[in-house]
């Protein structure tokens, strides 16, 4: 069956592309200092997900340098060993149906928000053109879960943290202790998602510095913004 | 009528041209990551607008992709969709018969003095070079009115905030719980205003940490820079 | 006496040229948007001064554009209005017999430090390396010192908090609600105190917010450091 | 004896290039302005240290001004003067026999923690993954220090403060009203530390913008992922 083996090869070169393209993108928005963060795709029809490889620093990673897994886990292609965070990224692919891509970085000010153990506020439209409501924020594991499956935890506290909240309208989370954690409908979606966190992060961060009492976005403008760039009559760009 | 067309074509040409290097200048400075904010030009003579289309990234805008409308919105070149906050422009160019460009950003600094709700103060002469007094901020839009034309909404808050403050000496305000607004003669001053303005808003947030309490420059030279820069017997420049 | 006039031609292209030169320097390292700052040189030797013009970008600035004046501020040589700033360059030229360069600049910390009215503290070696104490900040002037030549009167303000700090160990000084000026035996050592206190100022603004009761460093290690720099015994450098 | 001659200087032409990078790394990654900061490297074989020399500018910097010191620091290669923390460097050397390289720097979220003479708390896993609990801070020294030997005391002071830490999971250290040192196996590694704790200083002051009181991550999470990226069954990278 030399030929369904070729086309095979054939799109996973394209998911590869696509997950080496985000993990490129962390590190041209400076998202990604050294080998920190890294980024997957999942192509749900053949159930495997590419990811980049453990401490491969960004400027010498190649398509080919990309770790091919199934759902569990198990490597399928490659000669490296995957990203230690890949059973966090496989746990969000189980549970979502519709993601094909997720991105962990330490980005700065998303990270500061991680380790100051608080969800990020909704202040402003900028936040709401990008997800409806706070981001929320995992509490740290406790000793008991760090010590079994820690990475495969780290998925399901993640999931504790969205229970309530609609993974498709606030595509990102922060762990506690931890960093931030984002998705979407592809690898370049997810790397989007992180780009904005950082800068939500960022915004908080210096609107409390000026007011620490201010107050969240009015949940009329904040549903405006959110509905104008994603609900089902948006008048933002030109899809 | 062919050669009266061309000539049109020809105007509205600059003006296009105009309006795609402000929109490129707000991607060069660092105010815009992605495809947020937006740069307009009027021409006043021909009544018409060219501004930038929704969603369209920096790096691969051109002027054929800006679209140009009528007082009202209505299109009359282009095939794209114009910016979602194209009404907000257009209510500026209407309330004011001395501008030829508006800007709207999402720059850093002065979108958390946005989320903060608070106008930003004349701490310094960087500041009176600029701006002749506080930055006003305009509140949030109410429910009512977000639920019907809220970038139009948007303009008349925008126009009620400045009551009391001469557009033409404080080309610049804040939207509480948005983003910023500039103006000017033409796109480029206008993106000019909204520089100065994230590094007047950069400049009162750092002020604020170092005193909490700071004290606005005194009135005397606050007016002294504002003259000595812009009054009619400037010495700034070469003009 | 054509050979005369050539050699003060050519010892005025020298000068021009330093002046130029530290004009960039702000523009590349960050210290001045657009036409902000100005950068001057003195040729003590013939009573001459070179200075950027008034309002002029750095990116299109050329030797041929500086003005020359004398020390009354006559223009000897230029078609260019100087900068509206070179009456307080030149107080401090006739007050100080050793300095033959002066800078005026914007930068975001250093100005921050101004508009808070607070002199800079000298809380490291890094300070100490380059300034023996903390860095004096001049009140804002009277309304009726801004009635009258204001340029100048910033120059006197400056000397006045100058008083009691010997001005060739530390080099800087900061105006109240205004900017700082940096001065040096030359104008690449007078940009060089610009780009210096910039980071002085953004690393004691930093200080502060980790610990607002940040203690001052102790004179010992101050004055070790300074002499260990700047000393008559200094052991930094290659000189 | 020509030919053991040739293999040494061929050995310290290896050693003098992973010093000059080094030190290029700490420019390139802008922790160094000017010619602030310095590193080396020790070849333990032949008890040679290559360091900076003192005062010259990074980017004229090349492989022979490095200056080559045995470990008291007499001079044996080299026509410059070491730099002026040369004698702090050899107390690192002297007193841990596992370390190849020293770095210094005023980077300037690390040097505003030294100026706030605070240990650097450990608040999340960025900080784990790299140091093995709180960075120590060395108290300012005394009159009576200073006045001695200054930078042998200063070496002195940060070994009295690492007292109680393991310098091999703790690679860094903050000198209180001074700036940090770091080291490593190599000039390389030592540099490397010399970024990341640059970026931990700065995760740690936003943490606390966002909330003074952030507390320091559970040790459970800290040790898991200092264990995966540093442990005997590490998880990390590909080695």
């Amino acid at each position: 069956m030399i030929r369904y083996r070729a086309e095979v090869a054939v799109e996973l070169q394209s998911l590869r592309e696509q997950v080496l393209e985000a993990n490129l993108e962390l590190h041209r928005r400076g998202l990604a200092l050294y080998t920190w963060g890294n980024a997957s795709g999942f192509d749900r029809a053949r159930g495997l997900v590419a990811i980049k490889p453990s401490g491969v620093p960004y400027d010498r990673l190649t398509a080919v340098d990309l770790v091919v897994t199934d759902l569990d886990g198990a490597v399928v292609e490659g000669r490296l060993r995957p990203s230690s965070d890949l059973r966090t990224h496989l746990a969000l692919y189980r549970a979502w149906d519709d993601i094909g891509g997720v991105v962990h970085t330490h980005s700065t000010h998303a990270t500061a928000w991680c380790q100051a153990r608080r969800p990020l506020p909704c202040l402003g439209t900028t936040h709401a053109d990008h997800a409806a409501g706070p981001i929320p924020c995992a509490p740290p594991l406790s000793a008991a879960a760090v010590a079994g499956d820690y990475e495969a935890a780290t998925g399901a506290q993640i999931l504790a943290a969205m229970a309530g909240t609609d993974h498709r309208h606030t595509p990102m989370v922060l762990v506690g202790g931890h960093a931030p954690f984002t998705w979407g409908a592809d690898p370049a979606q997810a790397a989007h998602h992180a780009v904005v966190l950082e800068e939500l992060a960022r915004l908080a961060l210096l609107t409390l510095q000026i007011d620490p009492r201010a107050k969240p976005l009015p949940p009329a403008i904040a549903d405006k913004h959110w509905q104008r760039k994603h609900g089902p009559r948006r008048t933002y760009g030109q899809g």
